[in-house]
């Protein structure tokens, strides 16, 4: 059987541009042989909706935006995911459904069976649970359909299985010739093979040949990075799709499988750092493009983050529309203002320089008969900080430019930034990236000659809102502190077994002290991407105000 | 049969802090003749926990406080919301239970079948369910035990069950003597009422008097408003403990159950404008002093959103903690900085003044190089808000005083509001409040004599960001503006059946785009306390980047 899979990139809730989008997809697939053509999960609509599903008329407008679709769908059927209203009298409202449309009408409607509700994902929020998946036979296949989730319920998955049911069993009981999934699986570090050796793994289970269509595009703090999937029934990854990009592409489900035949995507991983390059720049693009800025604006600091957060927003929108700026303080370097401007040189873009001293200054006089000659504290500090927010703000308003934030995991995890500050901004680029692995993606950023100047990659992080101010007064080193946070932040360890794993008690105690009191700061800061399993933002939901010390 | 009722205020994650609460008002009950003691859902831990549950040591820290809580019960025992780890090898981590505890033992653990995972509730994410509630008999009554939502599937709530399962129909099968509930239900406008017609209902379903002893006190976003009921077999509420403050009570339950044995709050409602000003309180004074606040700090406009902000944090904290600013422009009118001045004196709070247009100045200086003499827009006007801001949080940095936010729902919705200028602060304590309703809190707080100035409420609302700039230039009334938010927001209605309903098209499709356009600015917007169905923030989950129009 020749397969079409249609890897493509929507946008949440545009139901007009996703059905002409999948419509091109069809045809095209069409065009190039496809017997039957794969669509990725909610591909109507985009996922995630979230609660643009409670709007009473979407789930309506979704059904509709179906009919049109298959309405123009020809003998080649496409199996194309949805929101079905549930016609019962009770549960939750919806499914989340995959419609398989042929010659104009929907013959099958098939339903998804397990709902996560974990991490980003709240689907039982909205979606009421199919108990088991559907078979559908179609040139004298028996192909087994699932949506995403159903096939997460195998090795090798965490040890203790999230759901009772599993669909898979009951296809491999049932006997299915090919098992098809529509996902929309958004990326972290490591997905990519997490997700190969799971549909290796359903395979084997099911004795039955699997072919995975994946989501591609970044949606707020998702990025679907595609990688589509086609394995044979031995769990031998035969071919796949670009990952982070669209791509449609038919593939001969009957073609030999030796090793020879797979693609050469399909068994190269790449370097775990170009994925972080390539979800950190589709995910930018998307997040400006999708929510219509043309232009991107960047405060450059001369340090590593902000250099780092330019070079990705060059490669995501192209030279001509980032912007530099440069807000020295008194405290500024000379060397921090030459890296920045060698930055904007390197990159092409447009650079421009403004000094916050007098915003500074005129803060200080207006509030000196306040607060006195008090000494200078954080207070003082982060006035340089707003400072520089209000001026790039303005910026923002005025030429309708994106203003990104640089700010990495290890500062925004400790509190280490100015909320209203450097947190100002609609995107916080590297909010999900630890300060160690900045330094691993500047050096790979400058893998083909010098992008990023050196001295901003070599010197000791700064704030440089004091004199003579590095980080390292303040924080422990940074892979000291990477390794502490990854334990609290990510993995859940209390202070207690993260001090008994070896780390210095009174380091943990500060950190995890800081993390804690520094939540309410992460509740207003900017959308971030997701790189990592727990990432500040809709998967990570701890209250602001508690007083659990572990 | 004398039931104590221990319906106390927790914070979320004190363990220790809640343990000594509960065992106090154990104590209480006992001494005033109790013979057993109910508490809240999940009262060992607070509610809501959120993901703290999935810090490792949590749930097993939680449970070991339960183990030194049941040691300290004696021969009366004592019903105790606490979360269990799952002992089952597959599904959700954990139960939302309550542990009957007697003579140092937990004898009884029951578990909760319904769990919310709506508006605001994500329960799904973190416990399993259980299939029946428990009977436990007791002084030779079978005692039903339920937890919260699980009552929450009678009449009179929304036509269509949210669930499948009825724990209620189970325990009207087994026939039971009396039903408990331990609750963490949230307040909103109208809620009291609701569960009274709930109870009420529940009792005659099940033919059995039933007792809900609910949590009391602000966590976050959510006030808790206690108001735990009594209500006989035959519906009739025959005691409900105080609305918004902790209470230990005990009731008796064969006393004679006319009209006349009840107490006089289970059944005179309270004006719905006293609830609000009492969920505001409340609110306003856990999220400060549970945070670790002992000031508040307020800039006062002269307008009647800061003025009753201002009125709140005093009647939460105290006038002697509550610090308002007067931030005057160029702009400012005389009448607007009296009528701030006004207020403080009325209040007796500290007041200061604090210019802006030094820095406003010092900021237009700065960016005339590179804006140039370019039409003065809402850069300008966002300039003077976030002068403010950047004064305001310095204030808030050096004296330790909680900035709180005055702006309401009514501007929120469709962003009439600066991101880092007066949406800066660590509490938004109006923007579940729609505009209209301000003018009506504003009248009730003065009903005991003017403490808002009188010019304050009746000028037309103006943001004085430009020369003789009234909200009513850029904004339709607000009698109109609400109603339409109130069927867009709340209802979830599109635009064409707001249109239908009789609202102008222009202004519906004007109002609807802004809400749309603006959610950007409410993911950074500070935490507001919940007062309606539909609040912005945890139980509102919209994409940022989306493009769908209704």
């Amino acid at each position: 059987m020749q397969l079409g899979l249609a890897q493509i990139n929507t946008v949440v809730g545009d139901l007009a541009g996703n059905r002409e989008k999948i419509l091109a997809a069809y045809r095209h697939a069409c065009d190039a042989g496809a017997e039957l053509v794969l669509f990725p999960e909610l591909v109507v609509c985009g996922y995630p909706p979230r609660d643009l599903l409670f709007k009473r008329r979407f789930v309506p407008d979704v059904e509709e935006s179906l009919i049109e679709i298959a309405a123009q769908i020809g003998d080649v059927p496409a199996l194309i995911g949805f929101v079905e209203t549930n016609p019962g009298s009770s549960g939750r409202p919806f499914f989340n459904a995959a419609a398989w449309c042929r010659n104009g009408e929907i013959e099958e409607i098939c339903r998804k069976c397990l709902l996560p509700s974990y991490d980003v994902f709240d689907e039982d929020r909205y979606f009421a649970p199919c108990p088991h998946p559907k078979i559908v036979s179609f040139g004298g296949k028996r192909i087994g359909i699932t949506i995403c989730e159903d096939i997460w319920s195998q090795a090798p998955l965490p040890e203790r299985p999230r759901y009772e049911e599993s669909p898979l069993q009951s296809l491999q009981a049932a006997g299915i010739d090919l098992l098809l999934n529509l996902s929309a699986s958004p990326w972290h570090e490591g997905k990519g093979e997490i997700r190969r050796k799971l549909v290796a793994g359903v395979a084997r289970f099911c004795q039955a040949p699997v072919v995975l269509c994946n989501a591609v595009g970044g949606n707020d703090e998702l990025v679907f990075d595609g990688d589509s999937l086609f394995a044979s029934r031995d769990g031998t990854v035969i071919a796949s799709l670009a990952a982070f990009r669209e791509e449609v592409r038919v593939i001969d489900l009957d073609a030999p499988r030796t090793s020879a035949a797979r693609s050469p995507a399909a068994h190269t991983p790449r370097p775990a750092i170009a994925d972080i390059e390539g979800a950190l720049v589709l995910g930018l693009h998307d997040y400006a493009r999708k929510s219509g800025f043309e232009k991107a604006l960047i405060g450059l600091s001369g340090g590593i983050d902000s250099a780092v957060t330019a070079v990705l927003a060059v490669r995501a929108l192209g030279a001509d529309r980032v912007i530099g700026v440069s807000l020295p303080s008194a405290i500024s370097s000379e060397h921090s203002k030459e890296d920045a401007r060698q930055l904007a040189l390197n990159l092409g873009i447009r650079f421009e320089t403004l000094p916050i001293h007098t915003v500074v200054e005129a803060a200080q006089r207006t509030l000196t008969p306040l607060l006195g000659e008090t000494e200078a504290d954080t207070t003082e500090e982060n006035l340089q900080a707003r400072a520089r927010g209000l001026l790039l703000m303005a910026l923002s308003n005025k030429w309708h430019a994106l203003l990104l934030t640089t700010g990495n995991k290890s500062e925004l995890s400790v509190g280490y930034c100015t909320l209203y500050g450097d947190m100002a901004g609609g995107l916080a680029v590297l909010s999900d990236l630890p300060k160690t692995k900045v330094f691993e993606l500047a050096e790979y950023l400058n893998r083909d000659g010098e992008v990023i100047p050196r001295s901003s990659i070599l010197k000791p992080p700064s704030a440089e809102l004091r004199p003579g101010q590095v980080d390292q007064d303040s924080l422990p080193p940074y892979p000291l502190l990477d390794a502490i946070l990854e334990r609290y932040v990510e993995w859940g360890e209390s202070s207690r077994d993260i001090v008994r794993a070896g780390f210095p008690e009174e380091v943990v105690r500060d950190v995890v002290r800081k993390v804690d009191l520094n939540e309410y700061k992460r509740k207003q800061a900017p959308p971030g991407l997701k790189l990592t399993p727990i990432a500040f933002g809709t998967g990570r939901r701890l209250p602001l105000v508690q007083r659990y010390v572990s």
